[in-house]
């Protein structure tokens, strides 16, 4: 069953301009068609040779959350230390830099918190057999299999950037997190995840108390090259 | 420089109904403030720890299209080798597996004819020694660096969909595609990306000669689990 179509639409670049990363919500639950809606929305991204293996566990039951968010604030010691242990990026000041590190900090707390987490979910497709690859890429497997763990993400974070954009435009915060990824396992457990099923991030979804953008990022000129890596953007 | 702000702005939703894979491109070229503004919705996204770790190259200089042509050609050898060995998706219909093989294969020898190939990359990060992980999480080593890749796309399809829904929104086509993956170094070859970069896409970007949307999916009641694996969604 399809949700019905939204009757206010908000624009397109307007959701893209203004999703901020919400973590801060409300207590209030979701409204079960507005979960609805978000999937829908989830389910319309592109999906390698339209396979369409994913799978979303939607979250509500608050003992599981707190099982979840107990897993997520151990496995954010091991993010907080990376963080301790790396120089600010430079292209963030010191008090954007703080802040990032407050909100990601709030979260690591207070996961279970969020009325819903989403969970988004990948059946993992076979991969070949060293000998099924041409010749010449054999001597390459370790890379050539790293290569397809990285391209993986391609039929799931598409969906996942829907549902960003979909909890924009109903009034809804949400925010990609992967630090669970060490403690995944973990993680499954509590959801019961099957073994050929792999999490991709976890999305706590409620009504925010932060507002939304405009998003501060590095310009286009300064991430974006001409026919050829290091060659201006836009062209002189 | 930022692109000003659109005048007509399409529906978020209704964009992310329609935004098809599209294939087919009118020869025309894409005007430069055009591509302007999906590069400034692709760096709206979020990337982990708000490193912005990205590149976006666009190709638009001819040889360079029929030289990335050329390596995509011989890439989906093989991925025409992996359908061809894999039985049809359940949920397409033959007539839908068909039409999806058509474009497919048309891709395969067109790549070179989109005006504007896009080439979204991430800079590597560096990885964490065996020993600087949690003593639990040691033995799992080879485990965890494979889950370490596949999160790596959440730094990146995020922008890739904020592309793709740019499109939709500016009457442009395209489409994700990571056949190239295998033959990588030889892309990367002739857009001179560094080492410490990785390519995660080719995004054949040009006035599709195709119609939008709507897209069919397995409908979210399929996809979805209430709060444990298994469990329906809606609950009863």
């Amino acid at each position: 069953m399809s949700a019905p179509p939204p009757t206010a639409d908000v624009g397109l670049f307007e959701a893209i301009h203004t999703a901020r990363s919400l973590r801060h919500f409300k207590p209030d639950p979701v409204p079960q068609e507005l979960i609805e809606r978000v999937l829908d929305a989830a389910i319309r991204a592109s999906s390698g040779g339209n396979t369409q293996h994913w799978s979303f566990i939607v979250v509500r039951d608050a003992a599981k959350r707190r099982a979840i968010g107990a897993v997520y604030r151990k496995a954010s010691d091991y993010t907080g230390a990376q963080y301790a242990a790396r120089p600010k990026p430079d292209h963030l000041s010191q008090a954007q830099y703080d802040q990032f590190l407050a909100n990601s900090g709030y979260l690591w707390d207070h996961m279970a918190a969020a009325p819903v987490i989403l969970v988004p979910c990948l059946k993992k497709r076979e991969l070949p057999e060293r000998t099924a690859l041409p010749e010449a890429v054999q001597a390459r497997y370790a890379d050539h299999l790293a290569n397809l763990h990285r391209i993986s993400g391609s039929s799931i974070y598409p969906a996942i950037q829907n549902i960003i954009l979909a909890c924009r435009g109903l009034g809804l915060g949400t925010v990609i997190t992967t630090n669970h990824i060490l403690y995944e396992d973990e993680v499954k457990a509590v959801l019961g995840v099957p073994d050929d099923v792999a999490t991709f991030a976890l999305m706590p979804i409620g009504f925010p108390t932060r507002k939304y953008g405009p998003l501060t990022r590095k310009p286009v000129a300064e991430v974006t090259y001409a026919d050829s890596w290091g060659r201006p953007w836009p062209p002189p």
